[in-house]
């Protein structure tokens, strides 16, 4: 063989790499249809040199909310799950508790009652186990915690009750130059200790609720320390405001799946050209769960509404999802 | 000639290029001394494979101050100087302004009259120039008035009196994976619309001062309205915490030039491995100004002292700065 012989079959090869990875689906757990179609339309056109609608990559801004959208949230918020077990944990130092509530319900194993005061209690139980110690003691709190948490209904560990489609969109995405950021109503610091691990997003790019931290030198280290005092809630009309003051320019493409994320889309929405949005419905009783405009975890109702109208994309988790999480074998014969 | 010797010529010339590249100098407007050698040595062993202070890249996050350590803040903020012009141009809708304190000094041309009641007067003005339009309008306001602005003394746009050596040591960090972020009292409002142009920041690197956001529908049209309250004061305590907030990670380089951003980089040193903490030092009254422990602007006092006994690297801008700004001539014999 010449030299140029052997060059011409190495350039043969690596074009074969090349049209090989180019021709294989980058989303193999949707199935074909509208949802999966609009979102290998929407890529293609804003990523290709010389389309009408492209997008410098500096603009290709996609946000995620994380309840709902990118991992389960039934049978409640995996961040209340957290607090529970907190609160469980933080007992023999709080004897009081087992008269005050909502403390008392809770640790009888009446999660119901001990809700029963609405945000208040809520609130009350959230700043005595998010509050009070440094950041990096949280974290540390939070990373030992995720590590051997499990689902009540499957006993799978948290972190692997994430949705394998959304993984998919997620690294489809970033292959195509887009920067992906989640925006969730859940906190900030709970996310990101593992949030980088299991989506392959950094601390740098999530957007949360939080409270108040203060800094402090002590025995002359810096530390900051979390107070019992609410400074962002990224909910709702919250959501825009968060993205605004975290990423000062409009996404293109948003990702909720409740009425919590119906600001976040229509932000997303009224910019000037090319735009994504979608809305995860969670259709699959068999699968996961089926709920939406009456349920008090992710209610989608006004969403329902207003996506149909705006022709956003409506995913419907039984249809679109050949496969809803990373354990299940995937196609057909997926364990259901 | 043959294939193989094109080939072979063609490797060699690249090879060519790639060591003259790395052999040029990164920091060209720095003089030898202690300070760029600090720089350079700890990019060299944070970022070379098999080093034992390597640090994988997505930990590579440096902080910027931004008045007095990327651009100047003498004679008075830059901010400020778009405060008195937005004034100006007001006043035709706020007749009162002409008996009102602190607009009716201001308007007579005695700026210091005008910020004679401190705070509370440049809050007044602060909030009558900053709130009550959308985002996207203030944007436009900052756009437009940034193109044209220019120093009081030497005649330049505001966006070319930023530090030629500063603006090294931002493409240097950034040629060697460091994500490079700004953390600045002034508003990151202020900043975004030019910051990516000027400095190759993107706004979602951006940490400042915010005022307060609401969101609202106008006429079906979501709009973020800039309220005259505010949300976030990014100086001193504020830095860790905006660091904190918005990164989520601790960084391994901090660049400061007054007390305002001692926390940042106290803050940055309280990291475990290698830290780079840097002040720059106002020294040249030449080719720039000279300030430090008396300065109502850009006060350097504290953090002299504790930048000498933590050994951090203090950056006299007469002795180790070449040229101070890019329209300078380089070397011994730029304009002075």
């Amino acid at each position: 063989m010449t030299a140029r012989q052997s060059i011409v079959l190495t350039i043969l090869a690596t074009f074969t790499v090349v049209s090989a990875a180019r021709g294989a689906d980058p989303l193999p757990s949707w199935n074909d249809g509208a949802a999966k179609q609009a979102i290998l339309e929407f890529v293609e056109r804003t990523t290709t040199v010389g389309s009408p609608e492209f997008v410098p990559p500096a603009q290709r801004i996609a946000v995620f909310d994380n309840d709902g959208t990118l991992w389960a949230e039934q049978p409640l918020y995996f961040q209340l799950l957290f607090i529970l077990d907190r609160v469980k944990s933080l007992t023999p130092q709080h004897p009081e508790w087992q008269t005050q509530e909502p403390f008392a319900s809770l640790l009888k194993g009446d999660v119901k009652a001990a809700l029963a005061g609405g945000e208040r209690a809520l609130g009350e139980l959230a700043m005595a186990t998010h509050a009070g110690m440094t950041t990096e003691e949280f974290a540390t709190i939070v990373t030992d915690w995720i590590a051997t948490a499990r689902h009540p209904k499957t006993g799978r560990l948290l972190t692997e009750m994430v949705y394998q489609p959304m993984l998919e969109v997620l690294a489809y995405l970033r292959s195509n130059g887009f920067k992906t950021f989640i925006v969730s109503g859940g906190g900030v610091e709970f996310m990101r200790p593992w949030s980088e691990r299991v989506y392959g997003i950094p601390p740098e790019q999530l957007i949360g609720s939080s409270i108040k931290t203060e800094y402090e030198l002590r025995d002359g280290k810096p530390v900051l320390v979390r107070l019992p005092e609410i400074n962002f809630v990224d909910d709702k009309d919250g959501k825009p405001v968060g993205i605004h003051q975290h990423i000062g320019r409009r996404p293109i493409a948003a990702f909720g799946n409740s009425d919590g994320d119906l600001q976040m889309l229509q932000w997303t929405a009224a910019g000037k050209g090319p735009r994504l949005c979608m809305l995860v419905h969670h259709t699959d009783a068999q699968r996961e769960w089926a709920y939406d405009r009456d349920s008090h975890i992710g209610r989608l109702d006004r969403g329902l509404d207003e996506g149909s109208q705006r022709r956003w994309t409506i995913v419907s988790i039984r249809d679109d999802w050949k496969r809803v999480f990373p354990f299940e074998q995937s196609g057909e014969d997926g364990e259901k």
